[in-house]
Order: structure tokens, then C-alpha cells, then sequence
């Protein structure tokens, strides 16, 4: 058996989002495992990093699969970059060894929210960007970001249903890169959970909107109640930017 | 009657390009002025710089409007923006001298031709970029450009059908930005014919694909027979980033 490690890039915009479901095949997971078993003339079961949800783009997913049959990494890319629809790309592969699990063996990840801080969104990136069009005090951004570094129950900050899951992790920096009118946040931790970008970020504007005090990302953290977060903000500004091993 | 400057970015990819055409709405042109219209209750005729191609996108494209209303730039840009389509934006709109005409006083242009030269094509940017996956030799690209600076008849990098109109322009300066995998050739000159920065951007490509000489550029230049330069490559490309006045 060969287990062969992928490099996936996805703009998510029309898929219901990584992880395959049921029968529909509008999932990034279910479109390559696809690809992959017509090639393979195997039933191919690729596991990722994690899910991302549906809307949400990757520039750095990692995958593997297993596989009978000798094939090279390099056909591997050249025949997902003929069958992939134009928005699902492999852009590396290469043989692991067999033990390696792309889910299991994440250390950490890196993921980038993008917002479009201009009066008047920029057309070519409305796709990739949330567009707040009033001004954001990003000193405040970063105060407010400050207490959410380090080892903390993060339960304000996801929709996950489930109250028996842990929802302990570890963000180990959060980075403010600005150019002209854009503001991407980039999250490094040990793990997300359900929606915990997403909903980080749209606290975050909250406090640059001068809608809530830094202090009160401290407060929010602290009282573990989803409600006193912000907003759960949209899919298209989230990517998935890179998986730690 | 106030003169009113704009300022405009669209994303061409839904569009039959800039100019109105008989009945069809979907023209950048047609949309706005369908916009301008309903705002100002008068019939609204929009002059754009030039017209862009079907497909062809636009950073800074500009276009004057004379009106009898006394309406303030500020809300044209805020009615625009909530009217218009989000793939065409108008960014900035002033008051001007009621001589100033968008087409009569341009200077001259600059147009940005995108290629994506990665083996993979990324994902974010297949909208805006022409993929060329096979290795392009840049420095002979450089060299074969050098030919096209200053006054010359384009006729060889034009699909203009009338023989009677003048196809002499001066290009003034031809830049290569290149950036990881991407291209992006920089065109400015005091006007560009029909198809000039496509025709001309696919012979280069032929040049740096190593199925043409550098030299070949000059010869092509000086027989004035459009068979000879290399192919009309995708709109998609393409940008007005800029207009001289």
C-alpha cells in the first residue's frame, strides 16, 4: 500500500464545504476522492486536515490516501488538474510513510480571515473578502486579540452544539497584516473549533466598530456563554492558510 | 448642467464589455447608466475613456456624465454602490469643468496583462489570470518587447477590420512585474487598437515559449500582416488600470 500526501488549494464558494456528505457530491472531499477512484479504479478514501465548512477557501489543505496501486505523485497532480473542476486544485503530492494521518498527525493550523476595510468594496476580491465599508480602530483589534492568546475554553466562541466535547485549545498568535484597505487576521493555534474564526473575527470588528471594549473579549472569554460573542461573520473572507505537522 | 468625473472598477467575466449595445443591459456601460438614470429621473448618457473588450476587466476606468441635477459626487458613489451589480463598483466621482470629455481628453492608458505561470493554476486568481503552465523565458519576452517601444504601426497586432483608420500608436513603456508564479505585463501608450494588448501580450508568450525569436517581434512589426503575430489570447487577463489626462 502506498500512502501519498496532498497539497489542496479550494476556493469553497460552491461547495457545501470539505468533509463529503451523503449522497451529493458538492463537497471539496467528495470531488477528489471521485477524481481520484476513476484514476485509481479503487475506492479511495482521503482524509483531511479537518473540515472547513461550506463558503469557506483553502490555500493549504493536506490530505492522504492510501492506495493498492503504484502510482506517482506526479500523475497523481496531473490527472486531478485535468478532471478537478477549475476551483479545486492539487498542487502537490508526494509518498509518505505509511503511518502518517493527515487528521491524526496535525499539530496546528494557520488560518487567515480577510476583510475589506475600503468605503467601496474592491470588485476583484469581493469573493475573498467581507466588506466592512465603516472604519475600524485595528489598535483596539489588537488589544482586544491579546486576551485571546494562550490556553482558554473557547465556548463563546463556537456554535458547537455538543456540551461534552472539549472546548479547550491553544491560539498561539494572532497577526494583523494590513495593505491600502485590506486587513487580514491570521489565527495560528492548536486547533479551531466549530465556527471559532469566524466568530473571533466578528468580535474583534465589534471592538474596532467601537461596539465593545477590548476588555470585554476578556469578560466574554471568561463567562463561556456563546450569545456575548459577536457575530458568526461570513464564510468567503475564511482560509484555510496551512496545516502544522 | 454639472460635468461629473468617475472613477470605475468592474470584474468584465459576466459582461459583453464596456459598450451599450442595442437593447441588452448586459454591458458595464448600460448598467450604469441604468443606475444613473433612475437616480437622477433624466435620461443619463455615460462617455467612457474607451471601450473595453467582452471579458476584459477594468481597475480605473473613467467616464464623464453631464446632468441638470444638482446632485453631490458623494451620493452618486453611495447610490451606485447600492444599485449597481457588486462586480462593477463606481470608487470616486467629481465635479469637473464642463469641458472635461472622458474619450476626447485621454492622454493615453495603461493596461496590465495577468498570466499565471505556476505548473498548477491558482485557484483565487483563474478569473484574472491566463494560466500558461509550460516555462516562459522572461528575458527573452523582455528583449522581444524592447521592438514595440515607441511610435509604429500595429497593424500586425490588431483584428481592426477597416483598412482606413490609422493603426500607428506610440507605446511608451512595457513592464514586467513578476511575483512567485505570476506575470503581469504593464502597457502604456497613447491609445491601444482592438485587441492590440491581447494579440500582442500572446506574441510574447509565443517568444517566451520558445516558438519564436525575439527578433521575429520586429519583423512581424514591420510587414503589417496580422497572420504573422501570435494568437488573440483570453480576455480574462486583461485590465485598464489606468487613464492619462
Amino acid at each position: 500500500m502506498q500512502n501519498i500526501k496532498l497539497m489542496i488549494a479550494y476556493d469553497g464558494s460552491r461547495y457545501y464545504g470539505w468533509q463529503r456528505l451523503g449522497n451529493t457530491e458538492q463537497t471539496i472531499q467528495g470531488k477528489i476522492e471521485n477524481v481520484l477512484s476513476k484514476m485509481l479504479k479503487e475506492n479511495i478514501e482521503l482524509i483531511g486536515s479537518g473540515r472547513t465548512d461550506g463558503g469557506v477557501h483553502a490555500r493549504g489543505q493536506v490530505a492522504n490516501f492510501k492506495t493498492s496501486v503504484a502510482v506517482s505523485p506526479q500523475d497523481v497532480i496531473q490527472y486531478c488538474h485535468y478532471y478537478l473542476p477549475s476551483d479545486i486544485t492539487v498542487y502537490d503530492a508526494k509518498i509518505v510513510d505509511e503511518k502518517f494521518h493527515a487528521r491524526y498527525n496535525a499539530k496546528g493550523k494557520q488560518y487567515i480571515y480577510q476583510i475589506d476595510n475600503g468605503i467601496i468594496h474592491n470588485v476583484f476580491e469581493r469573493k475573498y473578502r467581507y466588506h466592512v465599508p465603516q472604519p475600524l480602530d485595528i489598535d483596539k483589534m489588537k488589544k482586544a486579540s491579546s486576551y485571546l492568546i494562550g490556553e482558554h475554553d473557547f465556548r463563546s466562541f463556537t456554535n458547537l452544539k455538543s456540551k461534552k466535547k472539549s472546548t479547550i485549545r491553544t491560539i498561539s498568535k494572532i497577526d494583523f497584516i494590513q495593505n491600502d484597505t485590506f486587513i487580514d487576521i491570521s489565527f495560528e493555534g492548536n486547533g479551531f473549533l466549530y465556527n471559532m474564526v469566524r466568530i473571533i473575527t466578528g468580535t474583534l470588528i465589534e471592538v474596532g466598530l467601537n461596539n465593545m471594549l477590548p476588555e470585554d473579549v476578556k469578560t466574554i472569554l471568561n463567562k463561556k456563554e456563546r450569545p456575548l460573542a459577536g457575530p458568526n461573520i461570513p464564510p468567503h473572507g475564511l482560509f484555510l492558510q496551512k496545516v502544522f505537522y
